[in-house]
């Protein structure tokens, strides 16, 4: 699962100018960026008209658009998304995942502020924030501090404290979900999973060499 | 992996018409229904000023955008995605997937087609098709036929020929997919698949009783 940080801030603070100029920026430095937003009113994401609109509408309740160079896949679903359970099942091949918003969740957090919009940063700052972008060093609160315009800057920062210092896993990476939460595994554990599924599955047609191995299972406890 | 059907067709034959028209009736059987559309173009699905069209147009490789109700993730792909790929990996649940398109692969194909607007059916008819829907029944080729206001015949039709005869899979349902392709499983492999993989997770916290488990692998051969 690649790292998650998510980036808060009061409205219109400037959440999503900054990360249209720092992805460009990540993406320069070989960093593969994602990201996830958060939307708590009605989900609206497709292009009204278009097929897989009109698809949704008629009451599909996945719809996918498929192309070469591109997937859409538009879900309905019974509750919020788990942060982590989406940045493992959707985001294997990222280098770093930027949510927006989550300011409840334990993800680490940058604030963006604008002190020319409000008086003070957002209430509640815990140990999960890591770092304040604004348009005054003084309200850093202590925090490594970047301004608006320092993208270079706060790239770097979030390189070397989220990507720089993993430890490449030999031999490979495993991420066990169940039940839509992913469940932490120590080296052991990952390598026995992951060499007992290499191991199991090493005598099916196709399987010779697998780079990337996929299993979900549904299990009813009929047979237990 | 739910059954996938496609709907193929010359242009304006009325496909999407028709599905719009389709799967309120087929959601009404209790039949859950996903579709994936096929685009050769250059891909776009978001709308243009969303804060996820904006962190995508800057060089997200990935974008998700998750609320309570829905979920949507649109992704820079490396070439077209295997139809039975998405089916196993996305669409896990829902009872029916319907494509438009794809007339080139081997799926089950219900041909839409209009007399009023083409001298001819599709040309390179073959075993795959497995109905026509149409204006006029001397185009059905001697396939089941449904006129192109019939949806509770042609509903009726789809559940009987991929739904209905489906065997419930006493236990669960795995899915293998190894390096993006789905691996078949008989049904002696699928239960050793699943019985190992529930045995070997579940003495980890959160493991007890899974419903659902997806474990994700990559292996990069460093430690064979």
């Amino acid at each position: 699962m690649p790292p998650v940080v998510t980036f808060v801030g009061k409205p219109d603070s400037g959440k999503t100018t900054l990360l249209e100029k720092l992805i460009p920026v990540l993406n320069r430095r070989g960093c593969r960026v994602g990201t996830i937003k958060h939307h708590v009113h009605r989900f609206e994401m497709d292009k009204p008209g278009k097929d897989t609109f009109r698809h949704k509408q008629a009451g599909a309740r996945v719809v996918a658009l498929s192309s070469p160079t591109g997937l859409g896949v538009i879900s309905d679903t019974d509750g919020d998304s788990d942060v982590e359970y989406l940045a493992a099942r959707y985001f294997g091949d990222v280098d770093l995942v930027i949510a927006e918003g989550y300011k409840r969740l334990a993800l680490p957090k940058v604030e963006v502020y604008r002190s020319a919009l409000y008086p003070e940063p957002l209430a509640g700052r815990d140990e999960t924030w890591v770092a304040m972008v604004s348009d005054s060093q003084a309200a850093s609160a202590g925090l490594p501090w970047f301004s608006l315009d320092d993208c270079e800057g706060l790239a770097s920062f979030l390189i070397e404290t989220f990507i720089g210092p993993r430890v490449p896993v030999a031999g490979g990476r495993t991420t066990l979900i169940v039940d839509g939460a992913p469940i932490p595994l120590n080296a052991f554990v990952e390598g026995f999973l992951r060499r007992s599924l290499i191991g199991m599955t090493s005598s099916l047609k196709g399987c010779r060499n697998p780079k990337d191995i996929t299993i979900t299972i549904t299990h009813d406890h009929a047979d237990d």
